[in-house]
């Protein structure tokens, strides 16, 4: 260990490599639950494609893995340490590029962080689209590695949909550069688009060519209280039938609220069981917001008559509904995503697991999307866990994730399978799918050395 | 080849076999300029997944090559046979097999003509984006094969960006399905994206599931004639630069609009030297469609006063502005597409490019993406052709490719690199690259029996 922190320090230089053990610990997860902690054995910290390159090379010739992490803010395990591996953190790697406005465009390092893009580009009337919860802390190679959603997808779609090029070191040390500077390109296979969401398995990612889209001049923004979760799901299904196409569309139920309540002191609880947020926006933004609001109405809801000022103080308080809750063996929040006809029979179902198993239970959900954060958790009495508890607490996700299958769905809509949810993806991908994934990573990375055990 | 026919009509049928001459001379190229003009074995037309899979088997088997073929509107040679190759019509795999419209999805047979669908899902409020300029005859499954574009990607996205599952015979004759029903979904490495555009040389797409966008209710179409043509791409940016995001925005030159009134006994030509046609849709089509005659008025453009219905009668004009004829060795049709910002000073290249070989040149372009369709052509006289004018159509060719990377763009925006693009792949694409390629299609394809020789 001590020869590999020398000689990784001896590549790239002593500022950018640690081995002490508060670094190690501090590196060695991210906010998903562990299963099987490891410390690694260094993290190092490049600033540049050829320190990447550098240090690729180093681990391919030691057989040492490498962890490619970006905030860490991911919930999958993607960016947890494994045995005999270096954390390869892209944070110093932070600089914007390029701001080409007329091309609607932009060139960035992977650890640009995702509202430091969007600031930088709000003056020229531009944004990024893409807004994970964790916007204000995620980087966009860590955006780009799980393929990340957010809450404005249903109108403006995922990470994939808004990066066009990426620069990409290979697990022999080489750059490639994939993709296109345009906004449509078909030469040759999509290697850009295998790449994004492949959580660092198959290269490491060094630079992003991103599509910026307009920031709409004007925003709506809607309440919509109702007495239960299951009249709010339908309402998500109304609005569709409107034809409106709401550029967000958030669902939260009671638990949701009352956390909220608790956290920030408002008094949602108060104010319905259940809240749905819609968002329209662009230059139809007011005539969107009317049907809506009428569509909801029709459906029993509280539409809020308060300015769309509050409404969107709502709206920030759902981007922060994760709280400063960690997810760990004891609260794990899911990812699944269904067809949109089924959220509100996968609610119910929900509600009736949580029962079955005597677990907590909280949803929110990119509603338009189909796509839930259930939480399922159990209480930690004085640091000591019941077992049986804990037994439950993996029945109620186990039975969460079937349910979600049963229904047409997915085991994750946008947080990555990592490592946590790798042992349900068998149930989603049969065995022919899983080895054509295994044979393109050995394609790719022979020796396995880049993020081993993680997406596939 | 007796052998041949006689395996496959003992497995699929008589009726599903043809090798009369005839059928095989329609069945031999696509829309393509041909440069290896090839007769295949046999064409058959497949009705079931089960009659593609004991195809492939045979073939595989007999080591056959097999060339799948949508409508055959491609125009790169992506459906051009091949030597020792049967031609896999699609064509009676036309059954839409469910429209979903509270998932707002869609699944087909890769037979369906994009226009048919659209007319199926239209009485839900829905409609199927991609619009390639064939759509009233080019099939899903061809689009898919493609990542067909079309002229209403600016807003709503290429082929890809509709697809959310695959169903594809792999090389082996087995089954597999990739992606999810959900609009969103990360688990595992993107295999539908990989297939996507892969022109059939990696699995044989027989079936696809689509997500469906919401038909507008209102629709705004503008009209905008220009004395040059460089004032009329200037246009497109000047809409850019105000934020606008219309579904449509076409640019046509003098050329295009010449040929247009010849076909049609249209004025065109008589109102202006180029034209920029704009459509915007949605509950913001009214707002948008004034800031977009605003911006164009101040550039200098003379804007229609006339109902939308007769601009509209002009967007179905450029729909057809391919008219009857079919690219051939003395008339090629490109699908560069370069940065938006570039618009401008590649145009005036390709006219500078035009005079200097002594060659006729029209330009249209899917502007609001930086997609253009110049065509260059030399005229016949008499079946003679002048083999010194052939050599200039050719370099011209050649130069305005080298001129479309050299401003940062790519050969294909949407129509495929298919058999004809292969010559200027690698100007675009660094060996290590096409190597990365190569290395896919042999895992998926180790013979080499599906579609060799095209894509990549």
């Amino acid at each position: 260990m001590g020869n590999v922190l020398d000689g990784l320090a001896g590549i790239v230089g002593d500022d950018k490599v640690t081995a002490k053990e508060e670094d190690l610990l501090r590196y060695a997860v991210d906010q998903a639950p562990v299963t099987d902690f490891q410390l690694p054995l260094a993290v190092v910290f490049p600033e540049s494609v050829a320190d990447v390159q550098a240090v690729v090379r180093s681990c391919a010739a030691a057989g040492i893995a490498i962890v490619p992490r970006g905030a860490g803010t991911g919930v999958s395990g993607g960016a947890h340490a494994t045995r005999n591996s270096i954390i390869l953190s892209l944070e110093r790697m932070d600089r914007i590029l390029a701001i080409n406005a007329d091309d609607e465009t932009a060139v960035v390092e992977p650890g640009v962080v995702n509202a430091v893009l969007n600031e930088a580009v709000a003056p020229y009337g531009l944004m990024y689209a893409p807004d994970p919860a964790s916007f204000r802390s995620s980087t966009i190679g860590g955006n780009v590695a799980t393929n990340a959603g957010g809450l404005r997808c249903a109108k403006y779609g995922v990470t994939r949909d808004s990066v066009l090029a990426l620069d990409v070191v290979l697990a022999d040390g080489s750059l490639i550069h994939t993709g296109h500077q345009t906004f449509k390109g078909v030469a040759g296979y999509d290697l850009t688009g295998l790449l994004v969401g492949s959580e660092g398995t198959l290269g490491i990612v060094v630079g992003v060519t991103v599509r910026l889209k307009y920031l709409p001049q004007e925003v709506h923004t809607i309440a919509a209280f109702y007495p239960d979760f299951r009249s709010a799901a339908a309402g998500v299904l109304a609005v569709g039938k409107a034809r409106v196409q709401p550029a967000i569309m958030e669902l939260l139920d009671g638990g949701t609220l009352a956390q909220l309540d608790d956290l920030y002191g408002s008094d949602l609880r108060a104010r319905g069981r259940s809240l749905l947020l819609v968002q329209t926006d662009g230059f139809g933004a007011a005539a969107e917001a009317d049907v809506v609001r009428r569509v909801l109405q029709a459906g029993g809801a509280t539409v809020t008559t308060e300015a769309s000022a509050e409404a969107e103080r709502l709206v920030e308080l759902r981007r922060h509904s994760r709280g400063a809750e960690v997810d760990d063996e004891y609260r794990v929040g899911e990812d699944v995503a269904v067809p949109r006809s089924r959220l509100v029979d996968y609610v119910a179902a929900l509600e009736s697991m949580a029962a079955q198993y005597q677990v907590q239970l909280k949803v929110v959900a990119h509603a338009g999307d189909g796509n839930l954060h259930p939480t399922f958790w159990i209480e930690r009495q004085a640091d000591a866990v019941d077992p049986d508890a804990m037994e439950r607490l993996q029945s109620a996700l186990d039975h969460s994730i079937t349910e979600a299958l049963a229904v047409g769905g997915t085991i994750t809509g946008e947080h990555g399978v990592g490592q946590y949810k790798l042992r349900w993806l068998g149930q989603e991908q049969p065995e022919a799918v899983r080895e054509l994934q295994r044979r393109i990573k050995d394609l790719f990375d022979p020796s396995g050395i880049l993020n081993p055990g993680k997406a596939i």
